[in-house]
């Protein structure tokens, strides 16, 4: 009988060229398929909730297979983990109804960003905060961050979206500091290519000094990419979670 | 002039053998007396707190060299880190009397120990974490660490320490609770070889339910290493910090 098999997924981007499949590259998805087909003694694809991007990590990505396997749906993810690089590891398995899909499911994604504003880079978590040395105004950054929630069209913070939709609702975005520590989470029903990494390069700008709040309020008017901050590094970004 | 310089180091001890120079391994020493000496034009030795061992890591180490540079001290620690590889970072460097000696006028060494306590094993924090698929109790785990603290002889929880004195003052063992995540806090006025992963150790057995608090201060009383409990990864454990 054929089954689809939901995955939660947590994984360290920084030895991977991204999520998706890639012929020449080690990739997550790839690791997966090698590693469920091992289990389940047969080749298949995996579909994600979206893509990741090199050095991009998840703390739970979901995914999704097809297959006719009647392996218990406890055992599945012991062994799957059993085939699985040190780096990736699937945290739940559970079977869900055949037409679910998990990228055309997703309600909302939530994504963090890590960035330690420090005179020094970070040693123990260099690829797993951005490293930004100039001193940053927080209060700036989270005036600017107020303006970016809601619905709007994002154009001017998405790489690549040409002739696409680029209105999203960002129902929350969240900065924290402690320390040396400055984090940033942002939920959403979707995401453009670049999206989460676009909005941080700005609000550094802004935390700069480089730009004002006003600025960023203007950038997100004008729907024109050139308009748009910085891509920040891939080593801050981490996909927390996964609505459907 | 003899200068003595006193340097606070991060690093990520996973690719490393430990602190200490060896010949043929590398070693966070050797990176730092190699990184010093392409900045002062002249090889030199570097005087750890102490050792750390293969694996661990380090928040804030001490280390103290003599040299005659000039360079101002607001520059040596920029310099050095443009030397050194990214897992290893000098957070600062400053001008200290000449007869300071690092190892020998540490007062006391703080050490953190981290467990994730999980069904599954960490994927993000797998060189960062030791790994526990068993639940533990962690309030018995608190209760025998309560009995660890003072000044008792530590013996039954020291590798290697033949002959030597082994009584040592705990003046603080803390631990604490986050989700899947334990972590212990020790700060001592001087550690054994293998004292905090053998403390940790020990205390993952109380968790675990293989032994009880009482045995646990049997094992203290003993003063024997064959009593003592197993000593736990080096992936989990930090230096914090030294004091002076």
């Amino acid at each position: 009988m054929m089954r689809n098999i939901r995955l939660k997924i947590e994984y360290d981007g920084t030895a991977y060229s991204g999520w998706q499949l890639q012929p020449n590259a080690p990739t997550i998805q790839g690791e997966l398929e090698k590693a469920i087909a091992q289990v389940i003694g047969k080749e298949m694809r995996i579909i994600g909730s979206g893509r990741t991007d090199t050095g991009v990590h998840a703390l739970s990505q979901t995914a999704n297979f097809k297959s006719e396997t009647n392996i218990e749906i406890e055992r599945i993810a012991p062994a799957i983990n059993h085939h699985l690089p040190s780096d990736i590891v699937v945290h739940s398995a559970e079977d869900v109804p055949l037409e679910f899909h998990s990228q055309y499911a997703a309600k909302a994604k939530t994504y963090r960003y890590l960035i330690c504003n420090s005179k020094n880079r970070p040693a123990l978590n260099r690829n797993r905060q951005a490293w930004v040395r100039y001193e940053l105004d927080f209060e700036a950054m989270c005036s600017a961050a107020e303006g970016l929630e809601g619905t709007h069209d994002f154009k001017s913070f998405a790489s690549e979206s040409k002739g696409k939709d680029t209105t999203r609702t960002v129902s929350s975005l969240a900065l924290a500091k402690e320390g040396d520590l400055i984090s940033l989470e942002i939920t959403a029903n979707g995401f453009l290519y670049n999206m989460v990494r676009s909005i941080v390069g700005t609000l550094i700008d802004v935390g700069r000094g480089h730009i004002t709040v006003a600025d960023v309020a203007k950038m997100l008017e004008a729907k024109d990419r050139e308009m748009g901050g910085p891509v920040s590094p891939a080593c801050g970004l981490y996909l927390v979670r996964v609505e459907y």
